[in-house]
């Protein structure tokens, strides 16, 4: 298979499309919009789950599981949520296959439909509400802040690997507190975990900030979020995090005893992020070559490539990889070794390329002789031959060193990308010519958001919590506005 | 809430099913068959799926995933995987609801059904084989070992929490291989993986051997298994390995160019564990107190409970706890201290046993002044007063001491429980009277096997790999026979 990868700069979306696959990432699988994640894919999301799991274990998270099958009847229950989640929604209908009377295959036993349809979860606040009202009685119950990793299914008509899938993978806390306090600071708290997480693992950097109420989550009274930017300039919402107030606890009847001796409805949020994650990763870093991982999510941080003619002289480069390895290994460095003999150093070299491992040793018989080592850094590109003796250290730091630069890149790219407009116009130029995310001011109405959005297709990404309060007038309809809000085209 | 439980002489099945509720581990929830697992239930799966999956990444194996849906025609290609899951599997017929137009709710959408059905997976032969369809062309694409982390959904007509669910979780494991050697190879190492956990992890002895004909996996040629005995005397499978020749490959068309330049179909492997381990970790080490865990599996292995009258008390005993705390952690092992004033140390001593917590300690003024710790035993409910100068040492000795203790009283039971019989009259005799594991001859045939089955319910769980050679007379037929088999009634 030709490995070349059609270049950013001819087709963004194109680029994308094959890297995902030909580096082993995901593929579509029979099943309209369902993705295979592939090993070396699965891999990445693996440790990507491992931190998110210790940072939400570090901070009181406890896993549980909820069923997959939802009954038709709760998702009537949430107004708002109905709404948003109804029209694309897997619907179990029947409990059995039979022999097909006419022919060699299985239908649909029609005797066998079940009294209520289920539903394969999009998203299971109800579900859960309905769980945690039996859990529920006083505020020694509260809190309860359940986190569970699993897979949704929402019947998206287009879709794209890893970006927006049929089914996805992802995690979704779903807490409950004794107070609107309470369940505001987990809805915070859980933002902030999980820019922690793009911008120190992912090395992605991100803008927190609150949704429009246009682009809340369906059910919930606030909707913050991580907004990325991705190198065609386009905003990728990473994750989400729900101030829920009272709402699925009415809807579900949940009710507790006060601290006070009074009776009220839990407060709520819920948040998660998802294989979406996957998506920004590869499109904030990868280039023309493919991958670019940050080592800190790398599935091997280091490949070493032998560079021989003669089978002894593998022998003798064996040895001394050996005791890099281990070596490496001790300093919780993570390496592949690749000796095998079916291919060239050559196609070796562009394969951990487009897989984006972050440093490639290769070794041949004269740094044998010398004592050293040619190094590769997947960043860069660059090389370099260095001395073995330090090896170990030399490569931890090499490694921090690449996960500071692939953010300071991609931060320096947002900063160049970043623009502040004060006109409409203005406003349509830098969307059009640039690119980007734009601060601009708005009137805070839903009518005039959904007019740029008609106009232009930019949307509000967030209005971010760091902005500086600042006097202005909105861009559409001249009103007045006390802060910038970020407009993006988005994914 | 009552937590009595039971006792197992009374009733063992309802003192399994109040023990799952009451220690927190899982219930039922709205959905029929559906369970939801709690936090603390939990936390024991999260423990068994990190060794494990260490297990399988140790002997070189790598997780994907694939979807969670079936294309209903794949269902028909392998004629006895079509047979063995038709009959019990979600099937979904829609992708949208739609707003009742006579009234408040929604129904499910007609003008959105689906071209072809889609099966909820109850198992992922057919869609894993679809897809390394494409990933095999040659020998040197082989093997490939993959693993895959998943819901799966069988409609079983009755259910029990975590010995059979509609939907369960599980691993499943889907290799490919060049030879049948390679593949038979492969069967046999994960069987002897699933042996190791379930004896070193879970403490619970198991026998390896060969399903018979009548009960191998749909679509297998062998079907290697792990049989546990229960306190009630019978038994539980409790994982499967299968041998799957090349009927998958054949019924998606999978064949690859051989090292000497043919062309074959691959050869295959399946095997997994399930959250059914649950049931059999809770119902071979329970009492009428309630769970008793390995400590290798236990969320946590230490509680720590604070004995006072006055607060002021309270605030020594917490210093001296910290630094307790601190020197197990140190050891690795892991700790809750729970000085929550709105329990009685009575009702906390209940609960943690309740809750099969290995060790615990607690600590009074006078043991502060004496430089002491009472140290309880779940397993053999013995108190002991210690010193607390090397009481890291002392807990971490006596968790391997608890391990080791769990594990063969598991194993004298199941010895005290397993019975050689020599005649039809015995056996039957045996199974009333005695119950457990019964080594008897049996002729091969699957007649046999299933008249013994409808006569007395009892079923061959395996032909034991370690069964020595023996001459004898089947009990039922009077044919000849070379090994005893193993018989038991079984969940």
């Amino acid at each position: 298979m030709a490995k070349e990868l059609t270049p950013r700069s001819e087709n963004y979306s194109q680029w994308y499309n094959e890297l995902v696959v030909k580096a082993d990432l995901a593929e579509n699988s029979a099943v309209r919009g369902c993705m295979v994640i592939k090993p070396y894919g699965y891999a990445i999301w693996e440790k990507m789950q491992a931190e998110l799991d210790r940072m939400f274990k570090e901070t009181g998270h406890v896993n549980a599981y909820f069923p997959l099958f939802i009954p038709k009847s709760f998702f009537s229950k949430e107004a708002d949520h109905v709404e948003g989640f109804a029209k694309e929604c897997a619907v179990v209908t029947h409990y059995r296959l039979k022999n097909d009377p006419d022919g060699k295959g299985v239908v649909v036993d029609p005797d066998a439909r079940l009294e209520e349809e289920l539903i394969v979860r999009p998203t299971s606040e109800t579900i859960i509400w309905n769980t945690y009202k039996n859990w529920i009685q006083s505020y020694r119950d509260l809190p309860i802040l359940c986190n569970q990793w699993a897979n949704v299914v929402r019947w998206e008509m287009r879709t794209r690997l890893f970006l927006r899938t049929a089914e996805f993978l992802w995690q979704e806390g779903h807490t409950a507190h004794a107070t609107r306090e309470e369940a505001l600071e987990e809805t915070e708290k859980m933002v902030n975990v999980y820019a922690d997480f793009a911008e120190n693992f992912m090395a992605v950097p991100v803008i927190k900030g609150a949704k429009s109420a246009n682009e809340r989550f369906a059910g919930a009274l606030e909707t913050y979020t991580i907004e990325a930017l991705m190198q065609d300039g386009k905003a990728l919402q990473s994750g989400t995090s729900h101030f829920l107030g009272q709402n699925f606890a009415k809807a579900f009847d949940v009710k507790f005893a006060t601290r006070e001796g009074k009776e009220d409805y839990v407060w709520a949020s819920s948040w998660g992020v998802s294989t979406r994650l996957m998506g920004a990763l590869i499109m904030a870093h990868s280039d023309d070559h493919g991958l670019v991982l940050p080592p800190k999510l790398a599935p091997f941080q280091v490949v070493i490539v032998p560079i021989y003619r003669k089978e002894e002289q593998l022998e003798a480069i064996n040895e001394k990889v050996e005791e890099i390895v281990n070596k490496l290994k001790a300093k919780g460095i993570s390496v592949k070794y690749d000796n095998s003999d079916t291919k060239k150093p050559g196609w070796k070299f562009a394969e951990y390329e487009l897989k984006g491992v972050p440093v490639r040793l290769a070794l041949g018989p004269r740094d044998l002789e010398n004592g050293t080592v040619e190094i590769a850094r997947r960043d860069t590109l660059t090389k370099e031959v260095v001395n073995l003796e330090n090896i170990d250290q030399y490569v931890a730091d090499l490694l921090e060193e690449i996960q500071k630069t692939i953010f300071q890149k991609a931060f320096d790219f947002r900063t160049e990308k970043t623009t502040k407009v004060d006109t409409y116009d203005e406003f349509k130029e830098v969307l059009t010519n640039k690119g980007g995310f734009i601060l601009a001011h708005w009137d805070g109405t839903p009518e005039t958001e959904q007019r740029i959005k008609e106009e232009t297709k930019a949307t509000i990404r967030c209005i971010p919590f760091d902005g500086e309060k600042e006097e202005g007038t909105c861009i559409y309809s001249g009103k007045p506005s006390s802060q910038r809000v970020l407009f993006a085209l988005a994914y």
